[in-house]
């Protein structure tokens, strides 16, 4: 099995978001995901501060950047993440 | 079920952490985090920034800040996700 890199991508702008604004966010990230071939793992949304984290799995941290810059809302950071820390740790990171 | 609300908390100054130095910290969270009713879920490092991401449910944000201060690693910040783009949406977030 090939395994991905892992990516955490963070953009600001969804504070005063409306729901239906969210799922058409949504929708188009996961049009485009697929097209890149990035998988997108687990997403959560802080209201307050209009935040959003994005969790994926994809061949490289430009296919996430085209993910979002295709759907219209680019994000403003993308951090690699290889060191998994609760499940690499502490067998691995001690390797 | 009672179910706690989800932080993120992003912390730098892991840049050119150790392997041991890694584990040490994880070390700690994981004895404060229980003293602290907070359950980490995950956890990733990126090597080239320096930044640690911490998912984690707990009884509120400033138990898990008190996790990382007693930890010795203070998270710079900390955002509370009540929003699960991937598992609530789009129904929950139509609601």
């Amino acid at each position: 099995m090939i395994v991905m890199p892992t990516f955490m991508d963070v953009h600001g702008g969804f504070a005063g978001a409306t729901p239906q604004e969210l799922a058409a966010a949504h929708e188009a990230d996961l049009a485009f995901a697929a097209e890149e071939g990035v998988h997108l793992e687990r997403g959560w949304l802080d209201p307050a501060s209009g935040l959003v984290f994005r969790l994926a799995r994809g061949p490289s941290r430009e296919a996430v950047l085209r993910v979002h810059e295709r759907a219209g809302h680019p994000a403003t950071e993308v951090y690699e993440l290889p060191i998994d820390l609760l499940q690499d740790a502490p067998a691995a990171i001690m390797a």
